[in-house]
């Protein structure tokens, strides 16, 4: 199966593409900025920081990936937003039923 | 000029050089938990977290680097731990003179 291409989006729904990413995007790095921050506050040992050292790599590498908004994977981004929590499956109702159901099958794989 | 190899160390002298290497791996490493903690509870952006990322990629570099026991480089590792401040000259009297006025000739470049 062929991922989706720009002529499958219209201009309303790249916009509204764009903001449901936005919206993901403030979620997860909020979260992630707590979460260091809270990791980092009960380091002790030098250990501790090569593990939150570990984390910031993985992550940081995830999120540039994820939110690149790069057309051919936007569905696969979506589902892997939805099934980690950033995103609901009804923030992205707007867009269209056949992208919406893409995504949502994505999601259950 | 070539630096140390082992045959100018005698064991007693290798026992000091291990527990300088120590006691100056101590100091650095509770001062790099200490500044990560207190610049992590202070983290409200993301290029703020990604600051603090490449800083402990550097800091991990050098660490790793710098107290890897690593004869060949003694003298100028323990030149750079006593120019950082990790170190000072005097609690490294007990090797010979000519050693320590190596260490003390690099901290000068």
């Amino acid at each position: 199966m062929l991922p989706d291409n720009k002529t499958q989006w219209t201009e309303a729904e790249e916009t509204i593409a764009k903001k449901a990413l936005q919206t993901a995007y403030e979620r997860e790095t909020s979260a992630l900025i707590a979460h260091i921050r809270d990791r980092a506050s009960s380091i002790s040992k030098l250990e501790d920081l090569w593990y939150l050292h570990d984390l910031l790599s993985t992550k940081r590498h995830e999120i540039d990936g994820k939110y690149a908004y790069n057309f051919p994977t936007l569905v696969f981004d979506f589902a892997a937003l939805v099934k980690e929590g950033w995103l609901q499956l009804d923030e992205l109702k707007e867009l269209k039923p056949e992208i919406r159901s893409k995504i949502s099958a994505l999601t259950r794989i």
